[in-house]
């Protein structure tokens, strides 16, 4: 048979959510099995293409006319969902891809996910798929709906119990079915619904990004929301969150397998690659994705961001019906890494009026303010609402229902104002069971009931980081590519030595210490005589990459007779590490800092060059005070991860001490995270550390670096 | 009028929840009103005592026999309950007073939560209870209920929506009356109930302390849930922490104003002094209570603390219907602070023949479990949690229920095996409203359904700290305590110098390093020969705290004329502070250090003497990496703070350096707290920073305090 021609993926999924005929092979009268109950669903929602019951054994599968294989059927059959047990698959395939079909939904599991045999039969079935021109989504998933073409393909129970397909705005794409059924129930308890819902098990075929690419150009999907394990090829995933953003479309992203422990999980689940979560941590959100660490979580964010105006900035308006419920509320906020707000007094003068026995300090306690006062104007609570709300000292409100009187048409003046304010009021339902008929007016008009304030306020950090992201291009290469390149061309594989490092890091433009290396006590007293005393002397060995935890760094070396006995001394210091070798002493400028840094490059097999960078010198490990970012990051993402860093305070003239200059410090970072680049998988690893920073003076005392053969 | 004998506070209490008549003062007939709420919510739950309406304009109230007054009624009326107008209050106190009323309950407000006028009538109102022995609940409060004695004074909604008075074991004790009224709305639908529960609004007379030591000794509470603003008298609240504590009850706090922001709202709700929260926290804690930061979690947490067995340790086996679940919770559980549990290879073998697909791994996958293997055998589930607990590496199980076949007999299991077994399953329903009917299984059997996997985590977490917390009595006296009070007989008021201070630790047997404070420049040379070189020098100046801030330590002086030289830069230095007099230099010993750190001691108004140990140098107020405990904290308490520093592995031998003797360091932190708790509050602050630690040595080079004047 010849290879068919192979349609793009965004062209199969677009194919699959808009099908002109739907096959279902192993349909099944019974609503209990899978094949029964997808056959169920598909007709509940009232699909208005053609659907096509395939069993050999059946004349009629529910009322339907069944067909013995999908060539039988003789119209076209754009999707086939595949049911039959494991064993029949590939003669289903078979017979799919005679009949033309071009996307197969293989539901069926026992494949990749359970050992050798099903990997071999999963290899098996892409192989029939890719010479038909068949697109595969799964299998060992759950399957889909499109919400907006009535094309439900999704077994999952909040649809046998919910009588109606909501047609929302939320693409959900998602590597585990079960969590899709999980998310699916809340989303239907949030009065929110998706465009589009996929869960897609092994991923043979059609993976995250392929949907990815298709909800980022679906004009009824405006917020996309993502639970991934790994990625294939993160190059791609990256380019398709860097297309939403410019697309206005938020991505929000719950990423399994961000502990060792989540990780084994994962792998056991799907053979995913979990992958190293800093690196994806760093690159997505770099890329402008919102990360989320729970799946329900996700859901009530994702119906918030479609729902809620953006907030004009981090200050927090709270509102409760009780007092102390204010205040918890207000711990919370700080917490959440947002503010409190504070009114102006034109506003606080302005709220007065309508609230004079609470003071109109924030939080507001509605419970002070007496039922008169409040009953005697059913526009009262939205005077005040748009009152505080337009003071410009407040970037969201908050409003925490407990128990309390007339919570109904609190929750419909809490909806309108988001409808018509520009600023956001999140609403949270701690009234419980008690707030259920006020939670139903948020539901039937799709408000999100936040379950609780962490939520709310998780909920809005993220909306606003998301907005501050920085969406820089790559910075123009800082140096001269071809000296870069020109450095490492003789390196031999394995661990870098000092020098050699710093003669590429100096390629790059970047400041390093003054030191010669020299193999004799002689030599060590002219170099340092040119450097000028004090210097440091250092062990040079390429077996011994820790140099300082074997007293192999020496600092302050005087004068000669010094010099000359240091030298002996880390000569003979190599003896104590088994294996070693003496490889002589390097002889350095000693410099004084305030600060010390670590700055440095690793290559991650999925994201490709990562860029570090720490506080702390030799304390930096037990610290963990570094950022993290693609070694492609601008100027302004530098310094922002910079300014980010606990210890930054030290750089911005800490107890009396002159300030650093910050731009030198980025200038350096850009240009190690641009030579990273540049040199790619190579260059493994590469870190200076300590850079020493001291006003105007930032350069590398220390580096290292590994390079690894040619994949 | 004679002053009456008033009876103990808990005999107060126990009238109140016990009483043998209740009179309401501003009974209605309109359901809608206070009057005519809590008249129908005391009989609707059907109070067996004797209930007397009072309204002097009606002769029957909801067809009750009216009384004009309290004093009318000519029956003994334990309590009373008075809604009327707040100008009305006073005259209803005098007839309470007169009639012998035992409690009032005082749900009125505008009292002193309200400003001055308000405040005063309290006052007023105080001093006629007072004179007549009568104890006050409130005012402006919601009132109290006592489940086991059928007695509903609360106005809630979740009591309107409901037929039954669940007799719980939890006793709830809240300042606020609208968070009151949302804790009990959860716990109605987590089906579990409180013993008693009070909202005590601005404690006038009865306070928390006095419901707390209620609780304690009352057999129908076994878990006591607080909210509390502030707290009257600190000593007493700890005191009975510690009670609750030998009594086997667990006390869970939410503690509001816990930031400045939460503080001001509590200011403004009730004029509690919210306190020091870092104080409150490290001594709520040392008591061995739980501390809470969301009131919905309080409720969910008690419930459990009554009905869960305890986990055996910090290892969670994690179980989900979703491989996606399973993942997520799994990455959650390490972010907790928990550990993940792995199995022994004997449980796995045992497992392997009940989920041989699955691979028995952790966290296991129900749903990559065929059915026919789960469906064969109704005790599968129930097979498989046995064995997983039975695993000494098992702590706890964790199961996420996300929307799954077979919800309810999984959710009878989860019930079963958490009244049968040694160790717990806490469950979490992420299935939302799919998973209604299983969640009804939980509720109807009072088994908390956690809402998300962080609450159920949180709990887990809490349970475990409580049990490991030490209880260990303070420690004897380790010094003369003679001494140490001749060393501040005649410090006068204010900043006392480095040189006092450490006369003051020295006689607290804390070592400190040699020093001598001279005030020429020749007796600076005598001194530092004495002390051998290189020596420490630092300017003395009493308007001077932080030295090394100006430029006034000096380190490394090697010899005499660099002790010349340094004496009249000193000198100089003093002159850059505007106001500052040179009063000599301190002349020292310069001792080397591995580490430094802070220990020190504050005076908290509430909570007496505190003490403060960290680690970082002049980097310690960047890096925040204190602990905080009672300075009255023994030595294992002091032991675990120090452990969990951040930087504590620099005291373990880091990079090749010697260890820290911890010991020394334990003895030495806990001089110190014994030093502070003896001196009392006129010792407002006592600083040792840095204490230079290196091996076994351990000693204070430099230290600040701040007397203040007796109260």
């Amino acid at each position: 048979m010849e290879q068919a021609v192979t349609a793009p993926s965004i062209e199969a999924v677009r194919c699959a959510l808009d099908p002109r005929g739907v096959a279902i092979l192993g349909a099944s009268d019974d609503v209990m099995k899978w094949g029964g109950s997808i056959l169920n669903l598909l007709r509940k929602f009232k699909y208005p293409g053609a659907i096509y019951p395939v069993n050999p054994r059946a004349d009629t599968v529910q009322g339907l006319k069944a067909y013995p294989s999908v060539s039988a059927i003789g119209q076209p059959v754009d999707v086939a969902v595949i049911v039959v047990p494991q064993a029949l698959t590939l003669a289903a395939f078979k017979d799919c891809a005679k009949a033309g079909v071009k996307v197969v939904l293989m539901v069926t599991s026992q494949f990749a996910e359970s050992g050798a045999e099903g990997a071999a039969l999963q290899e098996q079935l892409l192989q029939v798929a890719r010479r038909a021109g068949m697109r595969i989504i799964g299998p060992n998933c759950m399957g889909y709906f499109s919400s907006h073409n009535d094309l439900c393909l999704l077994n999952a129970q909040a649809l046998m119990r919910n009588d109606v397909l909501i047609k929302g705005n939320i693409a959900l794409i998602s590597q585990s079915g079960a969590l899709a059924g999980a998310m699916l129930a809340r989303a239907y308890d949030l009065g929110a619904g998706f465009s589009f819902c996929v869960s897609l098990g092994n991923q043979a075929d059609l993976e995250v990004c392929d949907f990815l690419e298709y909800a980022i150009a679906d004009r009824n999907s405006q917020v996309i929301a993502l639970y991934v394990e790994g990625v294939k090829d993160g190059a791609r995933f990256l380019e398709l969150l860097r297309a939403a953003r410019v697309a206005g479309k938020p991505v929000l992203v719950v990423k399994a397998g961000r502990t060792a422990l989540g990780q084994k999980a994962v792998q056991s689940h799907t053979a995913s690659l979990a992958g190293e979560f800093g690196a994806f941590e760093a690159s997505v959100r770099h890329a402008g994705a919102v990360l989320v660490d729970d799946f329900l979580e996700l859901v009530a964010q994702a119906a918030a961001w479609g729902r809620l105006p953006a907030p004009s900035g981090p200050q927090v308006a709270v509102l409760s019906g009780s007092g102390g419920g204010g205040a918890v509320a207000s711990d919370l906020v700080g917490e959440a890494g947002l503010e409190a707000a504070t009114l102006s007094s034109e506003t606080v003068q302005k709220l007065l009026a309508l609230m004079p026995e609470a003071g109109a300090r924030l939080p507001f306690d509605l419970g002070a303010v007496p039922a008169p006062q409040r009953a005697g104007d059913p526009q009262w609570l939205r005077k005040v609402l748009d009152t505080m709300l337009s003071d410009p000292n407040v970037g969201a409100g908050l409003f925490l229902m407990t128990t309390m009187p007339e919570m109904v048409p609190t929750a419909q003046t809490v909806v309108d104002i988001n409808r018509e304010s520009s600023k956001p009021v999140a609403f949270v339902n701690a009234a419980s069971s008690a707030g259920t008929e006020a939670g139903a007016v948020l539901k039937a008009q799709g408000l999100v009931n936040f379950a609780n304030i962490k939520e709310a306020l998780a909920y809005l950090r993220n909306r606003l980081a998301y907005a501050s992201a920085t969406n820089e291009a790559p910075a123009a290469l800082r140096f001269d590519a071809a000296a870069v390149q020109q450095a490492v061309a003789a390196w031999p594989d394995g661990l870098v030595s000092e020098f050699e490092a710093k003669r590429l890091l100096a390629a790059a433009g970047i400041p390093t210490t003054r030191g010669e290396w020299v193999r004799s006590a002689d030599d060590a007293v002219r170099a340092a005589a040119a450097i000028s005393y004090p210097v440091v002397m250092k062990l040079m060995s390429a077996q011994i990459s820790h140099k300082s935890d074997v007293g192999g760094v020496v600092l302050g070396v005087a004068d000669e007779a010094a010099v000359r006995q240091q030298f002996v001394a880390l000569e003979q210091a190599t003896g104590r590490v088994p294996g070693a070798q003496f490889d002589g002493v390097l002889v350095q400028q000693q410099v004084r800092a305030d600060a010390e840094l670590l700055i440095g490059t690793h290559w991650d097999a999925q994201f490709g060059a990562m860029l570090t960078i720490g506080l702390g010198g030799t304390l930096v490990e037990l610290l963990k005070d570094t950022a993290l970012l693609p070694a492609n990051a601008g100027p302004q993402a530098i310094r922002r991860a910079i300014e980010g860093l606990r210890l930054y305070p030290l750089l911005t003239g800490y107890r009396g001490k002159p300030p650093v200059n910050v731009d030198a410090l980025v200038d350096l970072a850009l240009r190690f995270g641009q030579l990273a680049t540049l040199l790619g998988p190579r260059l493994a690893e590469c870190e200076a550390n300590p850079v020493m920073a001291r006003g105007d003076t930032v350069v590398v005392a220390d580096a290292r670096a590994v390079w690894q053969a040619a994949a």
